[in-house]
């Protein structure tokens, strides 16, 4: 499948969640409907193979992205009115309406994740879902989020927790559900990107977080040296890819270096 | 066994819960460790009879209930300050680390009860996390938050969902993994326990409420409608208790009842 074509498939479902009562459901809706590039529950599916039987994983995964964004937001935490171009849920529905709406995707992606498990029990699904959860975490996205607090944190140590441990998730119950073999060298790889990712991605805001004091790789280090860390990696995530046979996973890559 | 020994046995198991990385993880433990009675848990084990067996069912429980508390004392909820005798984790940590300490409490109560499943992954185990997980949720518990936020709720149906839906989790989970019969039943009293706690408790802190404006079941009757909306609920509690033979749920709902 193409990229395209999962998106549609992603978009679709998550429309279909229900979110119905009150406030918050709508503030989820809202939230979720505003887009992103869903790359995180992509990459699951096609490790996956089967999207149909993966879809659970792909879409929980995508609400756990999303209710660390709509955390990450708040007034207490990086205080953002905007984000992908419309008001952010607290901003449009208020703090409190906020904070739970981020329970409340957090909640439903873990339902999610235990309806997928009720249906077909094996223990690769159930792995998979304990690699998301884990990911997730204290262990994982939250001890990413705790890191950014610093006032001078370690950006590697702070990107491989906040941004790599989702990428993590994605491919490690991705390949759990497509049964991949090797799978520490697609945990290696999963790393590689995830540093990618967020460092092309910190490429991009590069001049709005110099005005705004943020503590980045790239404002840390300097833009010469990152964009040779930058070649440093892709060159050993195309060489996977190269391995692997996997061109969808290799045009992944050249899209994320070539926006930096 | 007796509730003491099963109080025992939680906060042994609370106690063990690693809660590692960082100031979040301290933040968890300094709200874990600051006590609470335990009912929801130790209703779950009550119904589900190994204690062992159920364990991970009941921490997981516990932890939804004290994430849902760290979250509801935050500034733009409730803004409480002091809880169980000590400040409250934003108070104490910020409101970054307690709107992040919430998170890691949720994703641990899933994290269990996931490994839970792994270990032993019957169709009564999976189905009993799922009720937890839908009890907490947007259809559930989030929902009596949102409820609760309103200038004049209904507050009987805001105390079925902010309060009784743990209670319903604790006893329809704790049901399924004792295999018990005549879950509707079960459910019915939980509905009626539910209400008659949070009711006993508020008549508690009348006092409190009225001078605060907080709208709450007294509040929005009369103490005297109160009292006998309480006997009314407590002689259809007893009357499941004596049909059940069960001596320690009577002796559960005497003490609610005689609290007030």
């Amino acid at each position: 499948m193409k990229y395209n074509e999962y998106l549609k498939v992603l978009d679709e479902a998550l429309e279909k969640l229900p979110f119905k009562p009150g406030v918050v459901g709508e503030a989820c809706r809202y939230h979720l409907s505003s887009g992103g590039k869903r790359i995180r529950p992509v990459l699951l599916l096609h490790f996956a193979k089967d999207t149909e039987k993966a879809l659970p994983f792909a879409l929980a995964l995508e609400l756990i992205h999303n209710y660390s964004l709509v955390h990450d937001d708040l007034p207490a935490m990086d205080d953002d009115d905007y984000r992908r171009g419309q008001e952010t849920v607290h901003k449009k529905y208020g703090e409190a309406i906020g904070i739970l709406a981020g329970d409340a995707l957090l909640n439903t992606a873990f339902e999610i994740l235990l309806e997928g498990i009720a249906k077909n029990p094996t223990r690769e699904r159930i792995q998979a879902a304990r690699e998301i959860g884990h990911c997730a975490g204290i262990y994982g996205m939250i001890y990413g989020q705790e890191l950014d607090m610093d006032e001078s944190p370690k950006v590697e140590e702070m990107i491989h927790y906040k941004t790599g441990k989702l990428f993590e998730a994605a491919m490690m119950a991705g390949g759990l559900l497509g049964k991949k073999e090797n799978l520490e060298e697609l945990l290696e790889f999963s790393r590689i990107f995830g540093l990618l990712f967020q460092i092309t991605d910190d490429l991009q805001d590069l001049d709005e977080d110099i005005e705004n004091n943020k503590v980045t790789f790239v404002t840390k280090n300097r833009e010469k040296e990152t964009r040779d860390f930058i070649q440093k990696l892709s060159k050993k995530a195309f060489l996977y890819c190269e391995k692997e046979k996997d061109d969808f996973l290799k045009e992944l890559v050249e899209k994320t270096v070539n926006r930096a």
